[in-house]
């Protein structure tokens, strides 16, 4: 009985956000049409259609009983808005100029949405305006998806060790949800205002204005979709690579961490993830800029290029700017283990997180202490706290599940027809939410348009796995979960 | 000081472990000398060197106070021993018709050792006797003492969750050591039994009386080292193929079931990990055999070609029969994944190993549950026993150090110079123990010959950080190991 009003409530609230994102389609359709760009009024058609659909099954749901705040309703909740969001804002994409099928149309929605960046589209740079905003436009709402998801979310769910993020009492008040508005109104400030900066910025270091508002909201959610079917190696200035690693990075820090800075009077410690995250980024880029071998392996260009490769694939944005995969045998392999790493949790970033990899080497140090002292005890530590260790083996569950789905993903893109490199990297690009994998198809310098049909909806499943952090959708498989 | 008195009896037993090494290197020479191979004298000569050198040590840490049986007395004892004894086998290798440089005997001698069978001798067809007669010899000496290693040493240093196969209060004993003499004479009557059963079956179906020994010694300690270039490609019957399958099985299976079967009065549940290895023997096989494309991808004699790659992968024994990485696209990440799951616990086999598999799926199984409930309890469980978080625990943190350790070795690989596939799948077949990697140069079909020298010590290292579950050997960098 509680499944099918908790159903019920979780459609009502998917409806509520379709009506939202058919709204906002509004803003490509009204830009279109006032600057005369071609094709905007299929936006206003796409808008109309998610509006009306949404608004009847809003209608239909209206009124079901409130359920409680369940860990069930919460899996629930989360799992359709990210299964069924991307097929909305997929719409303008098959209506639009850009005339997707709707497996392409799926993918490039989800890709977006889980903000991994992965496309189908080639030809980008004569793409109509409309279709180019609205992409980037559906990234930047992924990011702020991804922000609640690891800030209120998931912590609240308790998945994957992310309850280490609790905001302070959060787990013991009584009416989470005023809580939670609050919080969100905070975040949504601070992520517009990253935004603004980072165009503003992009636009100084000479970006054109479209391009600037484009590449920041695809900067700051690290999704990593671009204007140009070069990507960022369209820009030749240095300027706009440091502009983008320094965002990248911004929107990879916990967003907690932000708010702490502006809103709190008491000095709080910084998250050990933050320190140890930056640490990787300057050991990476040194690493590759000292192994890089080829002709512009060298000078200022060449660190600014080696910089914001590191991010942006540690960042899981998956920008590229040149073709790192010809850069020696060094840079592929590094590349390839930065793509689990990811950012700090809390942020837009995906991956395996920061923290899990603290909790990993904490676990492993510990765990070295007891195998000499059988008898001693060995508390594990997060920074300065002594973390319970329900917490930890929380993160490194998401961990197991997250290998264990890789290696299943990895037969099926195989079974698929895929070579094995473009099945490996497939999967593990799908599932950090990074964007290119290697090889001749799908590496930074390709694209995922060739891949037979079945071969993408896998990896539009990967993607919204990965997001949901494996865990957040695994449970559906669960007996518990369809208990009535 | 106590860590002197360790260091010093450890040297002692290890001395007498090379002892035992040169009067073994005895068997090659005898045979070889009455039988007119060519060399034989070599192994003459690397006897009598390799004992002087070890009376001498011997000799010299006699008499030194008795230590106690601590942890670290444990873990330095099985490191002396796994990093000490390939430099001891390697020196025929050297001395001999072979003439290999130190790092090229070396790694083909902790190749050996470790039961992983990467070679860098090309050309084995038209090689002297008494050198392949070693190689499989050192291969099933290196079996042996995984047995000992699995059944006895790692479970009571209580490495990787092994704690779970403690044989009845074993670890409650005051005095462990009759007990390990004990069951280490069980252990090789089994042991040699199996081989000499091997060996006649091989001989029945075909081999001549040289192969058959030879392919017994490396198929019973999952090594895969062959007399043939082609491995077992070299025969054309399916009789071999499924001796080999068999007994590849057998030695991938826990020792302790076979102990159990022979000596014991009352009838025991089977071990859960051996259900599960069978059961993915048989998926992955007709996985293959209905997915594999190619002109002989039918037929009776590729049902055995398919159960015999499978089964040589997943027991880490690394024959190969016919080159599976042309059988398409499935079959390739099929055998990727298959190199990292190993056999079971207390075998011969390497890799994570089943019973890490089942424990995987339980936490996987357990943490959704508590997602749901989260005020649910929900034990753990292997078969039919409840087991502690720590055992538990323990076994995913060499899960962990594993991965962190790939990660690291595949970047120092291609810092050597190796392509991506290479030093990928390289440090995965170097740390599972299995053998062959993917790629043309390390491929099923391909040799370690032609890498350079330092991918082969870091490749050598990393097989026995392998062997050793890697935590046994990690311990020796805690500071604590150090303290004296």
């Amino acid at each position: 009985m509680s499944l099918v009003v908790e159903f019920r409530s979780a459609l009502h609230v998917v409806a509520v956000v379709s009506l939202a994102l058919a709204a906002i389609m509004l803003a490509p359709a009204g830009m279109g049409l006032s600057l005369g760009w071609p094709g905007a009024n299929s936006f206003l058609v796409s808008a109309v259609m998610v509006g009306v659909v949404s608004l009847m099954v809003a209608v239909s749901t209206w009124g079901a009983r409130r359920p409680d705040l369940t860990a069930r309703f919460g899996f629930m909740l989360v799992n359709l808005l990210w299964w069924i969001s991307p097929a909305v804002c997929a719409v303008p994409l098959m209506l639009g100029p850009a005339q997707l099928s709707f497996v392409d149309a799926y993918f490039e929605s989800v890709s977006g949405m889980t903000t991994t960046g992965s496309t189908v589209m080639t030809g980008l740079d004569g793409f109509d305006h409309a279709t180019l905003l609205w992409r980037s436009i559906v990234q930047w709402l992924g990011g702020l998806g991804m922000l609640s998801l690891g800030l209120i979310l998931l912590p609240f769910l308790s998945v994957g060790g992310m309850q280490l993020f609790r905001m302070e009492s959060s787990d013991r008040a009584d009416k989470p949800l005023p809580r939670f508005v609050a919080l969100s109104k905070v975040i949504l400030l601070v992520y517009v205002g990253l935004t603004l900066a980072c165009a503003g910025l992009y636009s100084l270091a000479g970006m054109s204005g479209f391009d600037a508002f484009n590449h920041a909201f695809t900067t700051l959610s690290t999704g990593g979709y671009s204007t140009h079917d070069a990507s960022m190696g369209y820009f030749t200035g240095t300027g706009v690579l440091w502009v983008g690693t320094v965002f990248m990075i911004a929107g990879s820090l916990p967003f907690s961490l932000y708010i702490v800075l502006i809103f709190s009077r008491h000095r709080m410690g910084v998250d050990p993830q933050v320190r140890v995250f930056i640490s990787i980024i300057v050991v990476a880029t040194a690493l590759l800029f000292f192994g890089r071998s080829g002709d512009d392996a060298h000078g200022l260009h060449a660190l600014a290029q080696d910089a914001f490769n590191v991010t942006s694939v540690i960042t899981t944005t998956g920008y590229a700017a040149g073709d790192y995969t010809v850069w020696g045998t060094l840079a592929v392999p590094l590349f390839y283990v930065l793509t689990f790493l990811g950012g700090c949790a809390g942020s837009t970033a995906g991956g395996l997180k920061t923290y899990r990899l603290i909790v990993m080497m904490e676990l492993i140090r510990t765990s070295l202490a007891e195998l000499l002292h059988p008898r001693g005890v060995f508390p594990m530590r997060y920074g300065n706290r002594q973390i319970a260790p329900d917490i930890f083996r929380s993160a490194l569950v998401m961990m197991m599940a997250f290998i264990a789905t890789l290696g299943v993903l990895t037969i099926l893109l195989g079974a698929c027809g895929l070579d094995f490199l473009t099945a490996l990297t497939g999967a593990v690009t799908a599932l950090t939410n990074v964007g290119p994998g290697l090889g001749d198809i799908i590496g930074p310098a390709g694209n995922f348009a060739p891949l037979p049909d079945t071969a993408k909806i896998l990896l539009a499943i990967g993607m919204v796995l990965g997001r949901l952090e494996i865990l957040g959708s695994l449970v559906l498989l669960s007996p518990l979960f369809w208990r009535t």
